[in-house]
């Protein structure tokens, strides 16, 4: 009789809803459906370097479904960061493998970002057998159409921009929102354009803030009392300490003389329970993960392409990133409704020059 | 100077979230970007045989883009089905026909599911400029990958499904919950996977109860203490006056005698303020449309296809149905995972025949 | 040196949301601060009958604060209804009292509403020490001004009724939703009043359905497009198989040729996670159960008074049903601004003769 | 035949959640009830000095129980704060005085906090007849025991702690998070009590900040991963432009050198639909205004005392504030469960000496 396949998983990154839906995917479908066994490694590469880790019966999988976070933990320890103490005898990624051989695992099963798939695809080179998942709040690992975790940030911003309306509205202010999206304005693009927001602003995009402050001037002027203005966190001064925010509040109210106020959403956008869609493509993402290993079909991550999970080798996506471009559909279509990207040229009164 | 271009714009069929989003998004894009004369014709069809409308100015847009249902109103009139009375002289086609020429009408935007769509196809053969687009929770319209309604719906019965749990774990229970859903299971298998429903029964797939009753006893065996089974309204008796939730509770318990408890769902599911990807999707449809029109490109329905808006010929989804088939990617991962379809070999003992 | 105080903790009847915050508070505060052991009994008065349970660590307690249902299980089994088998030689009972005293149990504290209370309070005549904590989401245990649960159901049959304005508004049409109360009123009262129901009918008071009719009748005179009726399931005829709504909905179309449809909102009204008001009170309950028993004052029951936590002796509340009144300040004021309650004299027409 | 009564009514300060149910909960009554005309004036005193306002009918009313903010406008417009300008022949209490007459008003209501009832009251003894109704998201307004908007705040700063915790557990984090409440810390506490933060810091109750750091080292070294700090704004450095939270965390991690990470939770507390119990306590206290005005009980604020509204005389209430003592009910619970609040005593080793 031959031994049962074992795989490990571990997350590493930033946390994000739909991290436990993907756990659950991947051994749910690697122990009713194939009979493996599923070793849970505990926060991201750390656990792989320390040894800890715990079997995932399915009596442990009850109830993460719409669990937000990750019971397994998570880490940003980077295993192949050059290390300033020259001394040491073994380094990280020796560690891993040997800690991979010793647990006995077939394959190791990644969920992180940009930075996880890096190392998992080094991993690989290693000679590891490695399987990844993409999950980022953000929307910006490339090469996928989603990645779970997205959807649920979304909602959240946007329920935040739906409140922030009542205030700015009977106020009558500029109240500026700032969103996660440090390299890429998904999150600030979607919730901005899902919550009406009169202006979005996005790293992607060359910001002339004269022309926002005359974009919000114009508006005052038509008595459109108030205006959300939607900010990716990317959005900020590279040498001052202040938030995105805080930031373009101030250089608003210095050009225009309006009253403003910011609000930084922060941490709350990656907690609390999965929205359906993140649950549904997490749990995608995971059983897709394992029949790849069932097949022996190592060295890819799983993407989404026009609804269907399409695996991919790791390195075609490691260390690229998915960002908003000036062309995208939904910055077009929110142009051609009045949406100030602060860029020149998008403002309303202009906006008919505009292509399709 | 030429005179402006006038467009009408209706809502007809079920409400559904999102109906207020896209109509904002044809009227900001028909006015902000092209100038256009907007009318806004109350409860579907109805209003263009009783000439009844308003217009559509940005003011009157301003806060609609999150409420639910719509404000022009809806109703099912359908003015093509045959009238008992054979006295009338004129018919509903003709006055619908001569109350657009009345208004000056250069194209009608028709929002609404299949039997809407049908009813703007045979305007358009009788002459009208007509430019569809499509709405249903049921997301039951053929030829485009989502209607708006749909992601709203499936998040209002995945949450009431994530709160069935408690009760069902406390009391160890079955709680069989009927989502909406009568010719698709398009909701049922969504939320159903998304909320980790043990069983789905969707009227596409063959139901054999028996198999069903074996599975949830398993369950039992296996000191799993409770079941959540979801089913579409569509999995109902023809001839019995019972819903789809009772009529499987009934015939479940007689065949475990283990405890059921049963939930309809219902009309919350059409409530509500649209998520915001209903919103964003129903914004794109509705500007996308105004190009359309804007190009005198008539006829078209816009739909979603590999997340890229694409207009078709109306005729080429009207009368049409998009329904759940057995190698749907989701019920294939689902079947992997252990969830039960009714059908024979669903059940987590055989699963591991399933092919991908 | 003493042993450790010992308690049993159970939560019987049927599941609300804030169990698990009652079992937290109770725990934590036995533990933390007056070092006392906790056991938890599984499902209700059967746990004691055969002696199921575990130890609640604080660990055990870890999360659970959020968690709707209870960990504990619960069972509406009551051990001192008569047995028709005369052949036992031991009674549940005697049973009870026997497990009691071989778990070395100090007290019991019971979580449950009417129905559980009285039994707690017949253990405590059969000489164990009880302590009781007050559970409904209808709100009629009596004595106390609120039980944890009502909060979380009122909300959740309140935004059941925000959905469904949109429907009722977009198809003009009286719809019927029916919630929680068997004996009495309150989440009608409250949700009907908090969602804005024109018509709010519940078993306590005296309902005319032709009365009701007129009302809605006169409304759609006066263009008001769509009414919402809220109902209490108890407000059902006793001897036909009809829920609440569906009776009510048949008698006013029969009556009035209006267009109605009926939701009955069902199960979902007892689950999911407590609101944080309920989350509080369950809390506070629990904490202060404790301190009753630190002091040795047992057969008490934690009740709310003028928002202070008042012990009160079981017996007074045992078996006794809070309910509605026709002069309770809620009512008095819905019928101020309008609302019917279905009896006679609350029409709009003439509450000008009502007093405060 | 004697002409109609008429009332003015206006919200001032700071937005909350309930003000619209509030001023449906006014119009109805007059109009319904009493057949009293309503004058909505815009922007709290501002409209009153520049005579604006717009009749408010029923149609007017229509959709607004379930909205944010307010209809109305608000401003901190404070009429009787000197004027640095000398040359003003006419003063603004003048103003309001003179256009109170020629606007025929027999009432005025004032809906605001502590500032606006100081208002209401001096306008009072110039003579008008006024009637107040207390809101503040803080609950700090002297003399009630609950002023809407507290209930939804409470709900959307929960709801945040809830999300909070899924981040802080899988990265095994310190979260500040900063909610708000400048003088009175209820927000904080209720928010805290209801999410399970482990740290409470209020301005009422003295800090040290080492006592909060050594509580902190005790949960890590017992293996408690994580833990969550809710902070009242009003903890904040006087003279250092830094947010409570970014204050607190960075002296936290300092002492303990622990992992922190801070969010300010900021003006989405003020938005959104309000909780049902805050729109019937808003139209509770709408609805008895109106019948104080009726009764020509004039220079009265409605209270909530014992959960029946209570008028009392402005100037008992009028400046002062409600705030949390180190006795209230949910301190002690709190404290007995071992969470922290910063001051000496207050860690979970000496609790035990803690009385009730």
């Amino acid at each position: 009789m031959t031994r049962k396949q074992r795989i490990g998983i571990l997350t590493a990154g930033g946390d994000c809803p739909g991290l436990n839906a993907a756990i659950r995917g991947v051994a749910k479908t690697a122990i009713v459906r194939h009979g493996m066994e599923v070793y849970g490694i505990s926060d991201g590469f750390l656990g792989l370097i320390n040894k800890e880790f715990i079997e995932l019966t399915e009596s442990k999988l009850s109830g993460i479904l719409t669990l937000g976070g990750t019971i397994l933990g998570t880490s940003r320890v980077k295993p192949f960061k050059k290390e300033s103490n020259g001394s040491r005898t073994i380094s990280k990624p020796e560690l891993i493998k040997e800690h991979y051989e010793q647990m006995g695992l077939d394959c190791l099963v990644c969920i992180g970002g940009n930075g996880t798939q890096k190392t998992a695809y080094r991993l690989s080179q290693e000679g590891l057998n490695v399987v990844g998942i993409p999950k980022t709040i953000d929307n910006d690992v490339y090469g996928t159409e989603k990645s779970f975790g997205f959807d649920s940030a979304v909602n959240i911003a946007t329920e935040a921009i739906d409140r922030l309306h009542s205030t700015a509205n009977s106020h009558k202010r500029i109240i500026v929102i700032e969103v996660m999206g440090h390299n890429a304005g998904w999150i600030a693009l979607y919730a901005g354009m899902a919550g009406g927001g009169d202006v979005i602003l996005i790293p992607e995009l060359e910001i002339d803030i004269d022309n926002v402050a005359m974009y919000l001037q114009e508006r005052a002027y038509k008595n459109k009392d108030y205006s959300i203005v939607v900010v990716a966190e990317g959005v900020s001064p590279k040498r001052k300490k202040k938030s995105a925010a805080e930031y373009i509040a101030k250089m608003i109210s210095e050009r225009t003389g309006l009253e403003t106020r910011e609000t930084v959403l922060g941490y709350v956008q990656r907690g609390g329970t999965p929205s359906p869609m993140d649950r549904i493509l997490a749990t995608r993402y995971g059983s897709a993960a394992v029949e790849l290993i069932a097949n022996n079909d190592y060295g890819k991550i799983v993407t989404l392409r026009s609804e269907i999970i399409v695996p991919v080798p790791i390195e075609e996506i490691a260390g690229k990133l998915k960002v908003v471009t000036e062309d995208h559909p939904l910055v077009k279509k929110a142009k051609w409704m009045g949406t100030c990207f602060g860029c020149n040229g998008s403002g309303s009164n202009n906006n008919v020059q505009m292509q399709k």
